[in-house]
């Protein structure tokens, strides 16, 4: 299978993300794209620090002139962090004829206009998925799944450190300071989190999907940034009161005229502030380090799309998303033309072996005794129960009702159970049955 | 520009919107994928019938074969419904070499298989994501966002019809039939909702979504179905009681053996029916005629997209996404190279301009008229006040709170107020003054 060589500048908790999940999913990613991704060489800045995986001595580099140099490498992933040198990095590359990937939001924010025209004038493609919401795949979703669309309106939920705190101050009644520290002792905050806190990180993303939605580089003093340090929990508790949830929301609209949602001045309007949102609404839930963003298109009307914004899992699924992309954009294919058949899966499992939990209501005669009998059934099948609750309400025949939660159960176990509970003479059928979901994968 | 051909199968709800949309959005298309998509020719059942907007008499068609027959036809789309003529006008699309835009998701699933053999056989792209959840992109995050994951589980909610009769059983406390007759009459269901409401309109969607995420044809009868039909309001409330919402769920799992969430046995299982999820979780505010789905995956971990998953206009959006992939397999080109300028919109527009509307607290001297002071201030500067409320608390210096909730103001206006709200000597500073969001757009 033809190999396509891969420049990794930067090993940090990202590249190595990237660099692990390219290595454990290589035959997946084989079967999807038709070619083999290969890491060939990564540049670094301490050669001699110790790694749990990643690539062998021989490949690691200091200088990232090497990635250019090397005519084995098709593809440079841009993961170093900082501005000049990723400047640097990717006009050559871009020169050199080497497609680009990079998940740098400040530089794309402060220099995404000279990259793209060099990008457009050399016919270079540079992919950006990971700059911005980590593992949601909002750029793509925007260039492509919304291309009919003018875009309405963005609302994004992009910086999970302030989401976090904000979180907390909510849930748990911390002060801004507590919930600082506590993120900071998670791992969810750096020890700096100026950038973080001000709202410029989400500042940057926002320059992106503005951007990328409405056609041209939008400045970052063109737009109003607040972040969330000056926040009270006074402020936040009130709002509770009255509806709301405080959400970092990141805002851009188009100023609309028409009635199909395009602009009448041309202009847009980019923002990031605490906002008061309404509690009922679906990014009001958005809670914790994730990310949600809120995309109204004047065809498709409202989306949204959720996920981890930051980590070194999902940020590299989104890399490597961007890696499939320009792999095939080198000549690689997206397998069977529109369905992509893979061998690690082969069959539906039986009805009967699928396990789950379960809510059980029935009906019984209202006497001492029932319970009892119900559980030892249950029991004899091996089907735990969580939960019992018997409500004071009565159905029309005066019979009481009883709710079983159950723990995890083969259909099979289940039905089993059902069959011997319906022999009761104190339980009248039918009964009602249903699934429990608790999205622990 | 060089023109792509398309033929529409179809003019009923959604080939309607797709030409509509097509016509209005023709511009923007252009620039971002460098081709012209034009409409040359639709298939009806009746030519004579009066129609809003669409293609001149002399363009339409009773023959579907009249489609494969013109050789200014690049692409087909199949909007038809049914699943014998579909499939006859693509089998013959195909073995044409013409691209095909489908989203029939009752043939996909039955024949999906045979479909999809032809395609790679003939190496011509068969597109599907109008097929599955409207207008959010599921099929498109499932194939690229997401190809560095192995998926490990996927919950939809994927019918919107059961959504929101089970949304109405819950708010409104209504029984079935109830909800059913209202959603009848809102447009949500159909005359005949068997489909929606035995849970197969969602199974055929489960049976796309489990293919695609695992690389083999899911048979319609390996799967467990079960509707929304025989779900009481009784069991809804107590569900509501022990913490959970009810939701018709599309569950598809991998049967889970390594930490990284590959299937241990090959084996995946599929299912459809009312399920217990915790109120919590963002699933469970999905309401109404929404979609969502959630997509877990052994890098990114947890997402979720959400959207309309019916009606005209999303769906044309689907439809359109996919004509712009076709478009591009047959020699269009993403504008520019990661970036797409455009000439809607050039400009931000200044802060001063931008209106939102706020929330405001002051700390003031507890006394009479001090409202009344800040009233009459918001008011010579044209500032609405939509509600207000003076919490019993009192901050530490013994100040009372006043909480207003300001309508729609330009931020210079506001401003503008403010310095003078602060100039009464009653009220100390600093105010707190935050936006407020309620997404109408």
């Amino acid at each position: 299978m033809r190999q396509i060589g891969i420049g990794l500048a930067g090993l940090g908790t990202v590249g190595a993300g990237v660099y692990k999940h390219v290595a454990q999913n290589r035959a997946l990613l084989m079967e999807r794209i038709g070619v083999e991704l290969v890491v060939r060489r990564a540049v670094v800045r301490d050669p001699s620090k110790a790694r749990v995986a990643g690539p062998s001595r021989e490949q690691l580099s200091t200088r990232w002139q090497d990635l250019i140099d090397d005519p084995a490498i098709d593809i440079v992933v841009e993961l170093m962090g900082g501005i000049d040198e990723p400047l640097a990095l990717i006009r050559a590359a871009v020169t050199a004829g080497k497609v680009v990937v990079t998940g740098n939001k400040a530089l794309l924010a402060e220099h995404g206009q000279e990259i793209f025209a060099l990008a457009a004038e050399k016919r270079v493609p540079v992919f950006f998925e990971a700059s911005t919401a980590g593992g949601i795949p909002i750029i793509k979703t925007i260039r492509e799944a919304l291309i009919a669309n003018h875009i309405v309106s963005i609302h994004g939920i992009i910086n999970g450190t302030s989401n976090y705190i904000l979180t907390r101050m909510t849930d748990a009644r911390l002060d801004f300071a507590e919930a600082l520290a506590e993120a900071q002792a998670q791992g969810y905050a750096e020890a700096d989190p100026t950038l973080d806190i001000n709202g410029w990180d989400a500042a940057h993303k926002a320059v992106i999907l503005a951007s990328l939605a409405y056609g041209f580089w939008v400045g970052t003093d063109q737009i109003f940034v607040e972040g969330i340090d000056r926040l009270t929990a006074t402020d936040i508790r009130f709002a509770d009161e009255l509806g709301y949830r405080v959400k970092l929301l990141a805002i851009i609209k188009a100023d609309a005229a028409g009635p199909d949602g395009t602009a009448g001045s041309g202009g847009i309007e980019v923002r990031v502030h605490p906002t008061l949102i309404p509690k009922h609404h679906v990014l009001a839930s958005v809670s914790g380090v994730f990310n949600a963003v809120r995309v109204c298109g004047d065809v498709v009307g409202e989306t949204l799309f959720y996920g981890r914004g930051a980590g070194q899992d999902p940020t590299a699924s989104a890399v490597i998303s961007d890696l499939a992309e320009a792999a095939i954009s080198l000549g690689g294919a997206r397998g069977s033309y529109g369905f992509t058949p893979h061998g690690l899966y082969g069959n539906c499992r039986p009805l009967e072996d699928i396990r789950s939990r379960y809510y059980l209501r029935l009906a019984v005669d209202d006497k001492p005794g029932v319970l009892g009998q119900v559980a030892s059934i249950l029991g004899r099948h091996d089907v735990g129960i969580s939960s019992v609750v018997q409500p004071e309400t009565h159905d029309e025949a005066g019979r009481a009702q009883l709710v079983l939660m159950l723990d995890r159960a083969s259909h099979r176990q289940m039905q089993s159970a059902l069959e011997d509970i319906l022999r009761l003479s104190a339980v009248m059928p039918p009964p009602a049955l249903l699934r429990v979901e608790s999205f622990t994968t």
